[in-house]
């Protein structure tokens, strides 16, 4: 029965980021901001090998979303844009993925940089970042062309609130 | 309260793929096997804008997979691994993703290509894929490193069932 599936959290992720308003956008690269997640015990033991990594994907639950629209005005644009069509948070189901530099691991502890998500947010998984796997060629953008490039001085204005 | 997420699938994938053995094991560039999603119609208005991109993320549920374990011998090499350090199936949060090439849409079918999943696969979510957000710098692949290349040849050989 695949109705209703149910995750569990792996763990929590520390950011300096409090309120929605104010927090980038992307974890874009050179952004810098760092951050923390703690594993939950019963998990760490996955952790193994993964220090070897400079990248890892987290995938989370967008845990302060409150319901969706499946058209909404995303940061980099000012008309509505369909949901899966955008990186905006409040969709149907809530969930974040970022790519983020793996500082080091001590302990169930990582030391991650280039965060975007909110101080507290429920892990669900990790996966390492391989760009054999994940770049693949001749990208075409959409309604980002031209605009992708202005991520790097956008911050969260609260228009998800 | 966030120690049960639950998530509703938003639609399904089909794919040549009736077994995991013989499936790829990941979605790599040319591979080029076609499969289609259909988004259930509730969902719909949501995928506006998106047939502008040429890849998408797909974040999906791995519903064929019972269980996990925290080491595992992953399909590239033959010693045991984080299963965090790997893309393994039977991870404590069953969630698949890839990145595939969306070739068109039509009403609520996406067809797509480059797919590595199983026939009947619930889609979570869809993010669009774009470079600028997803291109990290100074990529170190830990374990995978000088085996990432093999991915193209091989298949899933039926460990994880």
């Amino acid at each position: 029965m695949t109705d209703t599936i149910i995750f569990k959290p792996i763990g929590i992720i520390h950011t300096p980021f409090t309120e929605r308003k104010g927090t980038p956008i992307q974890p874009h690269r050179g952004q810098g901001v760092k951050g923390t997640i703690e594993i939950f015990p019963q998990y760490a033991e996955g952790l193994a090998d993964l220090d070897g990594f400079s990248h890892i994907y987290l995938i989370f639950y967008l845990h302060r979303s409150e319901g969706f629209k499946l058209r909404v005005i995303p940061y980099l644009d000012d008309i509505e844009r369909g949901v899966f069509a955008t990186r905006a948070p409040r969709r149907p189901n809530a969930i974040g993925l970022s790519i983020v530099r793996l500082e080091k691991i001590e302990g169930s502890t990582l030391y991650i940089e280039d965060v975007d998500m909110l101080d507290g947010t429920p892990l669900l998984d990790i996966k390492p970042f391989v760009r054999r796997f994940d770049e693949p060629d001749d990208i075409r953008i959409g309604w980002l062309e031209g605009k992708a490039d202005h991520v790097d001085s956008m911050k969260d204005d609260g228009r998800f609130e």
